[in-house]
């Protein structure tokens, strides 16, 4: 049984964690730049099939939420870094209970016909 | 610094596991399912906001990913249960986790001014 199993206040801490983290992408955007500051392109080549609109669109996301951090540097042509914050740094216990069960999903749907 | 921060095998992972639980509704059916079998009604009234349609549709996708068992009882008229899977308990961890992380993100947005 989970704890607290159905119990409505914790699902709805669950629902606000969801819609912050919606899609497929924003975890795995933050999970590259757990390893260091990163411009936008760099990003790209960490997270392989986003699009370019797509990755923008998250950005702002996760801006707006307060996981990451858009600094500009005042070099010409300017320079735009992305840093995750603290409270970005604070899903690492989401992202490694994800990764743990991502390994055993595989295994499960690989592992035995329906 | 994450556990493996950057690390394509583990962003591998986790993609799998956030392409099996898409969406803002899957986490939260199983959440709601995870006290014991709910009707289709049962799970509609305890996750507040889901349509008929977007729920039948993740019921689907949530048996296909083996979470669920859908039983259809030979009674008359049929009746319809679904289950939690030993697979779709296995995501508990990630579903506490995500509760405390829901928590802290209210406080963290709601405390402090942009």
């Amino acid at each position: 049984m989970l704890t607290n199993g159905g119990c409505p206040k914790t699902a709805l801490s669950i629902k606000d964690a969801l819609e912050a983290l919606e899609g497929r992408w924003k975890l795995l955007i933050l999970f590259a730049l757990s390893t260091g500051p990163l411009r936008f392109k760099q990003i790209s080549k960490q997270v392989p099939g986003i699009t370019d609109k797509t990755l923008s669109k998250e950005l702002k996301a996760l801006e707006s939420n307060k996981l990451i951090l858009r600094t500009v540097y005042d070099t010409f042509p300017p320079t735009v870094e992305y840093t995750i914050t603290t409270h970005g740094m604070s899903l690492e216990k989401v992202m490694e209970e994800l990764h743990y069960w991502g390994l055993a999903h595989r295994k499960e749907i690989m592992d035995r016909p329906s």
